[in-house]
């Protein structure tokens, strides 16, 4: 079974010359431990909501789940084997969900896997504690991973295994691929960590080191994992990079390049397997073919659940509405009424605190609403009166909903994909706009894996004073704009901050990022409230401030900004001067609209002048004429002193636009 | 003398109405044990060269180093105390280097300090085996951190103790602020990390826990960690947050906000400290003051210096150009050399390869280059053949210059910035440009810092092929070109990339980040070499392939797509369409040329046509009337599939000229 592995990596990475060969190949017999059995899942529906999940954190090692998938009776043909590596096959370089049926998240970025995994096992068990009733644990799978040497390394993992010793995560079971060799030789000169001393460290069940090429050890191994009742559990699987080929075996060689046709045949010769490439007997197939065991398991899970549904109806529903990831039907209702309601208050507040006033409601209503915060709960304001502080102090999570994530970024954000990939939360967490560059790489998997994850980044802009530069985002609106599929929301009051969280929330195709002053900012009537959710629209025309005529050029303006291009409105109609202030909270979903809504916006041949405290670059695409900006880092002032002090002004905007004017005529 | 620190603390927090009182007030005693008489240093002269570098890795504590500064004698007056946290005052926010006499290095990005620190010793390390001879130790100093629990959550304190542990930095001390809160409150639920085994499990020798509030305790401990000759030491100091404050101490309430008058009042009741807000008497003065004591220090070393410069007059020489970062004579002959010779030979090779041969150059003559990567070294090809593999395993490093870091993108950034703050080393590493994603904020701290610090990013763009999505760089370089004061190159062949290494290192004001390919690219004669230097130039007129007419449009091209650009300009000549080609390998470079030059390259009113294979977002600003960019994540296939299947083509390009040309008619 397990050569079965090696040969199908083999010949793959050899037909595609190119891919990773030394980890499927030496995890062959952890796989066959895991998979030859042991795991809970169904081939037929790689859907099913109570399967175990299996994340590859080595994502290089595609090819050992590629294998798996196959010859346990996923819908992956060995011709989809065969196009390993080519263009729109099923089988990419590294696995990506929603490409191929069994891969439950996308890796290759070392660390993240291990880090979703955590979110993963979380969203089971908070599933379980607040759908399970009695003996009827409709929520009752594993998690597990596959993990080597590089995400040991990385510090995501520390953030994220920490935590998973805090939260007491029983149901995650780790297998550490410890073949001692990584890229640059083995890994003694840079890497001495004493893996067991460090996860016990963490709170974590550390069994081995075992042999991962003996099954019935890992098997052991496995099963005493799944024993445990309060702690995660790591398996040290000490293995041979590249196991089975004569040359390569043990050496850095082995990683990421094919054997090559001579070695591929000293390969076969010493492991006895004397079938063509892609060939699989009939025998081997019939031992790893676990689609009637899958069937009968799943069989078993939905008797339960029609039992559980028939007790339970509305606890059924709902599980079945949130692991489809749809929203209730009020929702639409739900929007209107909170957008209605800011309107008619009108309140002057950080847009931080009109995005807690707008939690406030969705948590309400959205039991699937999993909050957090990386230690600035009180200033990210993401908790709510419903989402009291999660806590695994007894036996079972206390029903909190309100994760403190401690100083670790990048873990949130990838446990939160998690999260997200595991289906029946809608996870978000704050931090200040600045460390979005320690999750950044997070943020760009949610958005290319299409996940629904909401980062809520306050502190936004210079406008956060004091704390100086180093705290203070400049470019990262701008930066954030950049990755393809991520909503970027800068609202520049409560309505605006409503209507991003509304969209965020709806959004089932990626995530969405919100960026919220720390400062109060004035609330900015509007005619239609509906229309923000385009991204962009027309606030004020001339005549708001009193002028007949036609505006003679445009003020686009984002979040803190709005305000001053509204002063500016003013100051210049005193001299006669119309102009069109634009509010543009979220570039993203503007460039989604149509190009006649674009055009009503942003009318052709009317000046354009830009105001964002931030870098200036992302303005010119929209064919401005001008850009109040910040191509240069802070300072450490009060917040006021420092808008000042770099020109976000009314009169800066207003003078920028009179010598646009006088340029253009 | 501890609450001499309070005090101040107190007062400059309650002044500003802003800042962090907690960490200082519950550091003061391992302040006073580190700063009252053990650290070696001289008010006088903050840049002593073989000064103990002190890093509080916890910035948010500023004013427990502001306070130790001027206390100590260092130019940092009460008045200057009085501005804390104002604009363009000594003393911001987060403690400034380069801002603030006697700090070492930007922190208040939680967990990078004490990987600054790790740097910092690091580099002491390898100048005392590059410059010590005999007992003539003129590089003989400590590293000393003060963190705190944000820190130790952080994801790369783990990477860069992990790599402290294996590099055997005995000269490392740092001290643990062992309170237990973090701004979210009780550490418990989220934090329960055993860092004594965490640490142990790195390598390290740790110490306590003791009682951080025990002077004489600390003192021990700290001597018991001076003594360490193999490891670096973490010394857990128990201390209670915001001590001294009778309602506050010991809660989250402590951290991030000013007492208040009435607190403060009951502070200096409960300290007895009897004194005016900003007055601290004379005898504590007097208790403090280093200067006599640093005088002394510095001038001992001198005369061992002077010593050392007698006997060793070259060494002596070469320290001190070094450490004052300057580069020998020669370098301009060097870089000329070099560039003749890539242009002599027209070679048709990767960038990545046409780097490791500029290094080829640059590391044999210059031995202050140190390079590495984060476990790519054969990928990343930052290796040389002078340059080999630094080791640890004997009782001094072996003289390498290469450095496996592992895979740690952040730690090895945030580790170079140390490396560079302390000096004598110009510091670069490699990794895939996707994952600069991981050390952003760590490139961003160098360009804020004004460090010399060189990013070799391989693997630039969809060319990179099957790895697919996960690995391609889509958003990068647009990205990293937003980062103010980070010099961004992506250059198209080896004369531009041997320019950008020649820039990278000749820059003592800020970092750079060089984009390589993967994928082999042709060679592009040039008129003049020197003029790469200037960001972007015009690599081809219409006169290069047979038109005598002048250039009715312009191409501009970065890296992999120059080659594009020059081919359809080829096939542009053929239907009598006479284009110009720029190639702008930094457009950050390209920004600072004075508008002369500017239009020279870019004439007013010619149409252009920008091509790069990555979001398109960035192109704009140069007043393009087309991009050909990619504002999508790629796929997994052959880089040559992928560049046809997203247009990266000379026809496309040609086609894109002429639908321009057409429209502008």
């Amino acid at each position: 079974m397990a050569n079965a592995i090696r040969a199908l990596t083999m010949d793959a990475v050899q037909a595609a010359n190119s891919g990773h060969p030394g980890a499927p190949m030496g995890m062959a017999e952890c796989a066959v431990a895991l998979w030859g059995g042991m795991l809970q899942h169904n081939p037929a529906d790689p859907k099913w909501s109570n399967r175990d999940r299996f994340v590859l954190s080595n994502g290089h090692g595609s090819m050992l789940i590629y294998s798996l998938l196959h010859l346990t009776g996923y819908p992956l043909s060995i011709d989809d084997l065969k196009g390993f590596r080519q263009l729109h096959s099923k089988t990419p370089g590294h696995p990506e969900v929603d490409i191929t049926p069994g891969v439950e998240t996308t890796t290759g970025p070392l660390g993240q896997g291990i880090a979703n995994a955590v979110g993963m096992a979380l969203a089971e068990k908070l599933l379980a504690q607040e759908f399970n009733r009695g003996n009827q644990a409709i929520v009752d799978h594993h998690t597990y991973v596959f993990l080597g040497d590089g995400c040991m390394m990385e510090g995501v993992s520390h953030e994220a295994c920490a935590l998973a010793g805090a939260w007491k995560l029983n149901k995650l079971i780790c297998v550490y691929d410890d073949n001692g060799i990584s890229i640059d030789g083995q890994v003694a000169p840079w890497y001495i960590d004493d893996v067991n001393q460090r996860f016990a460290a963490y709170g974590w069940n550390v069994i081995g080191p075992v042999d991962g090429h003996d099954v019935a050890a890992m098997q052991a191994a496995l099963a005493q994992a799944q024993a445990s009742t309060e702690k995660p559990t790591l398996i040290r699987a000490k293995t041979v990079i590249g196991q089975g080929s004569p040359n390569r075996a043990g050496t850095a060689k082995a990683h990421g390049e094919a054997l090559g046709a001579e070695e591929i045949k000293l390969t076969r010769e010493q492991l006895g397997w004397t079938h063509e490439p892609f060939v699989i007997p009939a025998s081997v197939y019939a031992d790893w073919d676990a689609k009637k065991a899958g069937a009968k398991a799943q069989e078993k899970w939905q008797k339960l659940f029609d039992a559980y549904a028939k007790k339970h109806p509305e606890l059924a529903a709902a599980y079945q509405r949130r692991m489809a990831g749809e929203l209730p039907e009020t929702y639409a209702k739900l929007v209107a009424d909170l957008l209605a309601d800011t309107d008619a208050k009108a309140e002057t507040v950080a847009t931080r605190k009109a995005s807690q006033q707008a939690l406030e409601a969705f948590t309400a209503a959205l039991p699937e609403l999993l909050g957090g915060s990386a230690d600035l709960t009180g200033s990210n304001l993401t908790n709510t009166k419903s989402t009291p502080a999660l806590r695994f102090d007894g036996a079972a999570p206390n029903g909190g909903r309100h994760i403190n994530y401690g100083v670790r970024e990048f873990g949130m954000a990838a446990i939160m994909n998690g999260v997200a990939l595991h289906g029946g939360y809608i996870p978000y967490g704050g931090t200040f706009l600045t460390f979005s560059d320690y999750s950044r790489n997070a943020i760009r998997m949610a958005a290319l894996m299409k996940r629904r994850v909401v980062h809520v980044f306050t502190h936004d802009s210079i406008g956060l004073g004091e704390d100086g530069p180093t705290h203070q985002s400049i470019e990262h609106a701008a930066s954030l704009r950049l990755i393809p599929n991520l909503d970027v929301w800068r609202p520049a009051d409560t309505a605006e901050t409503a209507m991003a969280w509304a969209a965020a929330i709806a959004r089932q195709d990626g995530p969405a990022a919100l960026l919220l002053s720390r400062q109060n900012l004035p609330y900015a009537p509007k005619a239609d409230l509906s229309v923000i959710a385009r991204g962009a629209y027309v606030l004020a025309e001339p005549k708001e401030v009193g002028l007949r005529k036609k505006a003679q050029a445009v003020i686009v303006a984002t979040g803190s900004e709005v305000q001053w291009a509204l002063h500016a409105q003013q100051q210049l109609a005193t001299e006669g001067i119309a102009v069109r202030v634009v509010s543009m909270p979220s570039t993203s979903v503007f460039d989604r609209q149509d190009a006649k809504y674009k055009a009503a916006v942003l009318p052709k041949g009317l000046p354009r002048v830009a105001i964002e405290a931030g870098v200036t670059e992302g303005w010119w695409k929209y064919g401005v004429d001008a850009v109040i900006g910040l191509d240069r880092y802070g300072e450490s002032a009060p917040g006021g002193v420092l808008f000042k002090h770099f020109g976000f002004t009314a009169e800066n905007v207003a003078a920028t636009v009179k010598a646009v004017l006088k340029q253009k005529r």
